[in-house]
């Protein structure tokens, strides 16, 4: 065994030097949702090369056009030259040895704009297999609605892992929000997969030479995180991955905390959406009842946010429209996190509860409640909607009616 | 009835002025259990003498003896001169007009020691009944463990409310967490009372002549509050009645809110609970489950505080041993808000909730946890307790037993 990684790495170590223009420069994304999205084009403003897949086409031709303008306009403005590796001038600065190939006429970057890189190119695949087998690719992202989706990417006939020879980038990195097994299981199944002898880059320090690696990374802070590139990443798998990936979640997020092994930082996630969400409902709970007790909403609030039931979501993400300007309450509970998706999170979090006995009980109430909340056409609205829930009324929206409530067998 | 009130406004304005030295100097305080002692000594420390009641007779001598030690080391200290009036020095400055009497001879206090103004002195009375007969009463506080015991001190035989000539103080202070209708039927029970048309104190302006008033005035900040006067209080009235009342809480506490009618301090107070409750059980929970999934209890707090999950509980005072040094659970669940009164709280806030016809889902599944942690014995614990209910381990305490576990019936 030994021998043949040894084997394989000096090959793979002949093959860089003869192809170093195409190592680990071009980035994979799989899912341009409403996350998605938003993410690869931080990818993008930062100068990265993109190469994309998503089965729906107008997200794919969104991203391409968006990339091509960025261009032009860069391009206009004298920011960067002409052509794919011309797009990423301060790739010099940050490759090492890789870079000095055919971007070497790039250095004209930089100075000037917003951003001192330019913007990176984008191209489109058909499928995550044709992605996988794509030369140059040295981390694929995936970000993706949920479990079964991302098995299939994964797993599927056309998926990132089904190339017989092997598959081109060494790192994968999943932001979907999964349970913690089928992030073992995909990590495993990574694990178990081979890299692409001819195509794939330079072996990476502390990972083996012959197989790629997985590294879950599901992320918090929602749309208006992914927008503003302030998500938080919570990082589980090889520790010696996270040098390759971190500057590229950092061009997305401001925080990354690293959580252990395959699969922690999606049980670190789901526990975060289990207090997250439960805060919300209790909170949501609290106003409407202050409010029929005769309490003004705001001064409720003001009153949680000085006492020990103090919290981000009362204080920043109110639910009541108004009290958090910026937060989706105040916007017609649009944007934000989508109902649907905490939804999904708390069956995660109670299916995981269950394989390992642990009770949750307050996961199964809240689970219960955005169920509703969802049943009532609610689950594209933001979370912050179980509050329209629990109050019933549409004095703020003018969409709810009274008496439209609501968990109706507890008060007869 | 305007020249009756005038009348008698007249009539004690005259005796006013008889027996100045008697008008507002002392203030009453039924119910000396873990909160009420520590909110009387700061009342004692800040050189408010006190006529207390307890039918705890070992309260009672405890504070008795407490500001007789007070005052003997203060005396020793050349703090204040002997004698009742003379333990309070700060006065002449605080009381306007009216301490010019018997308190003429006081004025050697205040300089040197920890308090400026020395230290109150204690006696003792034998029913509420009695306290509020009592000569110079100004404000009585009353702070009991829950809405029956509270109905008992106001209304009861030998009640505040009980003396047929009426009573002498003309503001009441309820510190009670109770529910919201109690609060207003005891406040419009005290407003039907009279006050006694010869002891008692003059009019205050903005309040009826003949009547006195009952703030609500629920605490936050548990006996830690308490003992370091930090609490925290939600008022609800006469706002007339604040300024007579605010210095005094302002002497047991920081944070001082006025909420609105009669009853709204309870409103806000139970909302409160209802919110701190939940975001206990659903971050014990969350910790539980991070554990059993392999996650580090301290990771995966410092990513809840980080995260829009955030809150004051796990930031401050975090369920699971050692990660708030200062919280009850660093110290064996000891000290800080019974299960038991949080219980007591959602109980309160479920039955509110009913009559108001609101939906409380949350509070209703939190006070059975809650129900179930008074039930396992740890009714005398802090709430954060309810972490050793959803992990179930003796890991931290030795006292508690793997599998001894838990909601079981949702885990079979």
């Amino acid at each position: 065994m030994t021998n043949m990684r040894g084997a394989a790495v000096g090959f793979r170590r002949g093959l860089s030097a003869a192809s170093a223009s195409a190592q680990g420069e071009k980035v994979g994304f799989v899912g341009l949702g409403a996350m998605g999205l938003r993410m690869a084009r931080h990818l993008l403003a930062s100068g990265r090369d993109l190469v994309v897949f998503d089965s729906n086409s107008i997200a794919v031709d969104r991203i391409l056009s968006e990339a091509a303008a960025a261009q032009a306009a860069a391009q206009a403005h004298g920011l960067t030259g002409p052509g794919s590796a011309g797009q990423r001038p301060g790739t010099a600065g940050r490759g090492g040895g890789a870079g000095q190939g055919a971007s070497a006429g790039s250095s004209g970057g930089g100075g000037g704009g917003g951003s001192a890189r330019g913007y990176g190119s984008a191209t489109a695949v058909t499928s995550p297999a044709e992605l996988a087998e794509t030369p140059g690719v040295g981390v694929v992202f995936t970000m993706l609605p949920g479990p079964a989706i991302a098995r299939q990417v994964y797993l599927g006939q056309a998926g990132l892992l089904a190339p017989k020879a092997g598959i081109v980038p060494r790192v994968l990195v999943d932001c979907t929000t999964l349970d913690p097994v089928t992030a073992r299981e995909l990590a495993a199944r990574v694990r178990a997969t081979r890299v692409h002898a001819g195509l794939a880059g330079p072996r990476l320090a502390g990972l083996p030479a012959a197989n790629p690696t997985l590294l879950d990374a599901p992320v918090s802070g929602g749309v208006v995180g992914a927008d503003k590139g302030t998500l938080s990443f919570l990082v589980g798998g090889e520790e010696a991955a996270l040098p390759t990936v971190e500057p590229l979640l950092k061009a997305m997020g401001t925080s990354v905390t690293w959580c252990g092994d395959a699969g922690d930082g999606q049980a670190a996630r789901l526990c975060t959406s289990l207090v997250m969400a439960s805060t919300m409902a209790a909170t949501s709970e609290a106003l409407a009842l202050a409010r029929r007790l005769g309490v003004d909403p705001e001064l409720m609030s003001r009153v949680l946010n000085t006492s020990s039931a103090a919290s981000w979501v009362s204080a920043n993400y109110n639910p009541v429209p108004g009290l958090s300007p910026d937060a989706p309450a105040s916007k017609g509970y649009r944007g934000g996190l989508r109902s649907a998706q905490v939804q999904s999170h708390l069956q995660m979090a109670v299916a995981a509860a269950e394989r390992c006995h642990s009770p949750v009980p307050m996961a199964r109430q809240v689970l219960g409640m955005y169920t509703q909340v969802v049943e009532e056409g609610m689950g594209d609205q933001d979370f912050a909607s179980v509050y329209r829930y629990v109050y019933g009324s549409g004095a703020e929206s003018g969409e709810w009616k009274e008496g439209q409530t609501l968990f109706g067998a507890q008060h007869p």
